[in-house]
């Protein structure tokens, strides 16, 4: 079994490629929440729908977000109508919206409904929300504290980002899928995609009790690095880096995450920057523009936690904290 | 000024005869809300969007609901994901649905949000639902009480229907614009189009104060039978009657208005129909299949409306009540 921690795009690339190089249903793809927010009255998800609608292989590759087969009608009548048309919602994919806000609101939990969705769209892996509770990013700004969505979307990532807050995350609790798959015997690898460090993983970090079942678990830890020479493939990582005082790298990256990493992915073309972690790193092309590079990197990252798990046996373990 | 009363489709055929042999803007349909229902956490008025489209050139006479230019993406992926599908619902009409339940749990009126997605649609007529409070059609069968939409369109008018209830009408106030355009006095007619007594026409009148406005109205009021020959032109009317144990026909609707009526407008083919009422009988085509013959329908509507007047003129008012 493998663990993935993913925010949207780019962290639901490697979890296809993983998929496709491992029995689907021993991948657990753990997802930040931190996104979600509720928009013209319907409870949407990003970062589950990116990775649900890219496991589904209904993602649409060109936008980034949203389905490859989607119809624009919704959007124009709402447009007509006066209606909020800056979140951009597909006619496939506002049904989505409208079942799981309904369901939710009969009481079922984000995970029940997420988890039945993906096995009517023939997902193979599991999808977990990182949290059944609330969790909500929000960026201060030179415009005062902006809602995720608002930062991310209604104002394209324009504003300097000076402090991040995961509203809720201290309440919430840990989905308790992800803590026993974290201490599973059976566990081969924790994976953290190549996903915003500030934005998509640090959320899932922040809810109490994840970071601990993340120390005490057995298997390696292994992040891949969405910085490629300075920087990220999309969104606004290398930016945000920039705006809080750090250096936009591959590095940096890998500091945020220090004392969980047991390996560490980054791309050749970092090969020469110096990763002063205690963790192994390995070189590879870390961009993934085409499916078969999403398996190329898949099969880098399960390698290296093999590595790992050999060196350990042999009394090599890096993580001197456990 | 002229005030129609309307349910769905007969009724919105007539207020769009209207509408155009008239400066449009006098117009006040007063539309019946008894239909309306939540549906997927949505909050839908058919008839308040039946009579929309129909002013507004949108309306899909094929279907005789939702709009001629509809896409369905979004009932494909709510079916896809389990949801329930027996009310269909097009891209472009849900989201009128999707934004006016936001608008109305943010506090404003139907009325208000109808009126502003008229003006928005390029409606000239006002679209006025009857109340801004909730009303519920249910009706009494062989399978218990029923609401209304699941009688009518999810077992398809199928159950027997014994009795008829309009949940919350007793304490909902008439909107005060229709109150208002009743005492008017350039008001020339009130006008209850040829839609089906039971469901959409009964439940405006079951609104406490509306009945005695109409009856204390200066201005004449003349039905349009929405019975041809004992038959209904589209839904359930004929079978209702028979189902309450009246006989189908257009002289059972006048009687169902009996006391509010000074006109009544039947088809030809009803001609040899004794309509035993104190009202004046107008002959017409009342089958309205292009866009001429509601135009030449409503032409004879107001006339009689007309010929009316000036009967009052000379003292031979009908409604001796007033």
């Amino acid at each position: 079994m493998i663990i993935a921690l993913s925010g949207g795009v780019g962290g639901a690339k490697l979890a296809l490629g993983l998929s496709r190089i491992m029995p689907p249903e021993n991948l657990l793809v753990v997802v930040n929440t931190g996104d979600d927010f509720e928009h013209l009255g319907l409870s949407i998800s990003p970062d589950i729908d990116t990775v649900t609608y890219t496991l589904a292989g209904l993602a649409n590759r060109e936008l980034g977000w949203g389905r490859h087969d989607e119809t624009w009608s919704f959007m124009a009548t709402l447009e007509a109508l006066g209606g909020e048309t800056w979140f951009r919602l597909g006619d496939h994919d506002v049904a989505l919206h409208v079942e799981r806000t309904r369901r939710l609101k009969a009481g079922e939990s984000l995970s029940a409904v997420t988890a039945d969705f993906c096995r009517r769209l023939g997902v193979g892996p599991l999808v977990l929300p990182m949290t059944d509770d609330p969790v909500r990013t929000r960026l201060l700004t030179e415009h005062g504290w902006l809602d995720f969505q608002e930062y991310f979307v209604h104002r394209r990532c324009e504003p300097v980002v000076s402090e991040l807050q995961f509203q809720g995350a201290g309440a919430a609790r840990p989905h308790p899928d992800f803590i026993a798959a974290l201490a599973d015997e059976a566990l081969e690898a924790v994976v953290i995609c190549p996903s915003n460090p500030f934005i998509s993983v640090e959320p899932i970090l922040a809810i109490p009790g994840v970071r601990e079942a993340m120390m005490a678990c057995k298997a390696p830890i292994i992040a891949v690095s969405p910085i490629i020479a300075g920087r990220a493939v999309k969104g606004p990582t290398a930016k945000m880096m920039t705006e809080l005082g750090l250096d936009p790298s591959a590095g940096t990256v890998a500091h945020r995450y220090a004392e969980l990493l047991d390996g560490y992915v980054i791309d050749h073309a970092d090969m020469s920057e110096v990763v002063s972690i205690d963790a192994r790193v390995t070189l590879a092309q870390t961009l993934m523009t085409t499916i078969e590079d999403r398996e190329a990197l898949a099969r880098i990252v399960v390698e290296a936690a093999a590595t790992l798990r050999r060196r350990e046996l042999r009394g090599l373990r890096h993580r001197g904290q456990r």
